[in-house]
């Protein structure tokens, strides 16, 4: 169906099919449970970092395991690199099919697959982190942080589907645009965002203060690959990561903490988008750049009460 | 023909088909006169702008006319806005079959068309710029600069044949590489002689001394489009431009001039390369960036010695 929307050259993203949740209580008919779902990513994927980043920081890598797919796609999509031990799937494909057999949409990571009933629970990847921070609450070892407080809630939010709309999402409607209008669309929004929030991160350590939530991890995925990807790549290039202080000490700070450092693989990051994209990037030739050094001391710490 | 080197991914220039030589004597059938020859060129292209620049510092505005191509080409290669009011040509190709009706190769600029004898004489770019400053010299006004002097001139030479190769030509075999290998060869030699070139800007205002020469010439327009294009369209992203601060200040002085700044137009450039490379940028989206200013204070004047 093209719609009016890709009519100008506007990307659009589909909807999310899988939409079941798990919960605490069971009440949805998947109960969390210690040792019964598998989270499928792929390390190049920004919407699946988000799932790493917070299952590593909550302490579920025991609760949950991980089924990681190759960074290559191809017209097959996502594929295991052997097959996936727990599933025996080749392909991601066949688990959406074997969930729903008249599927026809992408086979997109995130996702959850329950190993009871063998069907797959979830491709909304909005839901699958707040679901780890609502949810599994039971499972979360002492001293857990809390990611998604009560109280702030609304206001993450807020601030979450700004970032979405422009800035997680919009280097995708700027890199994926067709036509001259929507591409600057894309990227006025995407950039003015990041003015404001070079501006807001100029007094606090983090999005919310001293503390890590949920809205750092959503920016954090995308400032991972700005200037490895949608710099170039997507020309997002109004700018660069680098060349916001605030924002670039921000993302150090948090590619720091091994969470954030350990499931950020900027190799498969490249090799994805530039291999995998041969409607931005006919070649498939991946640039060696930037040289950039993401270990340089930031110096955000001042910024803390604490 | 596909030779060794294009199979292996690399990006092999055509040599030059028109090489007859305008000559001061005239001993070449060319004598060098005034309003005898006409220059076509395109703002976008670094070869041509190479002889708008040596044009300009050398006083032959009047002496050799100039015709300007669109920037956007199609399969029919460079077109004129309107034709062109000397020889009525709509398309540059008119030009090279009325020449040569055999001519199967590309129909590039800069090259020089003689009014008298109604052929092209030579599309031969390295010679343009030398063949204006060592054969019209009788028509450069008094105090013109010396570009290319003739003690200078075995340095020079091999200066611009590390950078032709490297540099200027060296942008394309990143940018045009269908394979991985060629692409890095291409952008580890580029990268390479730009560091070397930071060095001997530390200590000398240009490339050789305190005066402009053709080697100048010949790097700053390739300078001038990196950040804008070759660093995202071409993959030449290790650094910008703009991260080399002998190399940046060295641009921005060069800019300062007239001849080179009247004869930079971005928005040209850009256009060009991003609209008619579509087996490098299939969706002929132009990016906004990057945000730079070529305006700023250089400095550069403290490393003359007058």
């Amino acid at each position: 169906m093209i719609t009016q929307e890709m009519a100008a050259g506007r990307f659009v993203r589909q909807p999310n099919r899988f939409t079941d949740t798990i919960t605490a209580d069971g009440s949805s008919g998947y109960p969390a449970e210690s040792g019964r779902y598998r989270l499928f990513v792929s390390y190049a994927c920004p919407w699946a970092q988000r799932t790493l980043i917070v299952r590593a920081l909550l302490g579920l890598d025991e609760v949950i395991s991980l089924g990681v797919v190759d960074p290559i796609r191809d017209e097959r999509g996502w594929r295991f690199p052997d097959r996936d031990p727990v599933t025996g799937a080749a392909f991601l494909s066949e688990l959406y099919l074997a969930t729903d057999g008249s599927y026809k949409g992408r086979y997109t990571v995130p996702c959850i697959w329950d190993t009871v009933t063998g069907r797959l629970v979830t491709n909304d990847f909005p839901a699958i982190t707040t679901t780890f921070e609502t949810q599994f609450t039971d499972y979360h070892p002492t001293g857990a942080p809390d990611l998604y407080p009560v109280e702030l809630r609304p206001d993450i939010d807020e601030l979450n589907e700004l970032v979405y709309a422009t800035v997680n999402n919009g280097v995708y409607r700027a890199g994926f645009a067709t036509e001259q209008n929507a591409y600057e669309e894309a990227v006025d929004a995407l950039f003015a965002t990041l003015d404001r929030l070079e501006e807001r991160l100029s007094t606090r350590r983090y999005l919310f203060g001293d503390r890590v939530t949920e809205a750092d991890i959503r920016l954090y995925t995308t400032l991972a690959r700005f200037d490895a990807v949608y710099h170039g790549h997507f020309k997002c290039n109004l700018r660069r990561l680098v060349d916001y202080p605030n924002l670039w000490g921000y993302a150090r700070d948090l590619y720091e903490q091994p969470a954030f450092r350990d499931t950020t693989d900027f190799d498969q990051i490249k090799r994805h988008y530039y291999v995998t994209l041969t409607n931005v990037n006919p070649s498939g030739v991946v640039p060696k750049g930037p040289v950039v050094d993401w270990t340089e001391p930031h110096g955000r710490a001042a910024l803390s009460a604490s």
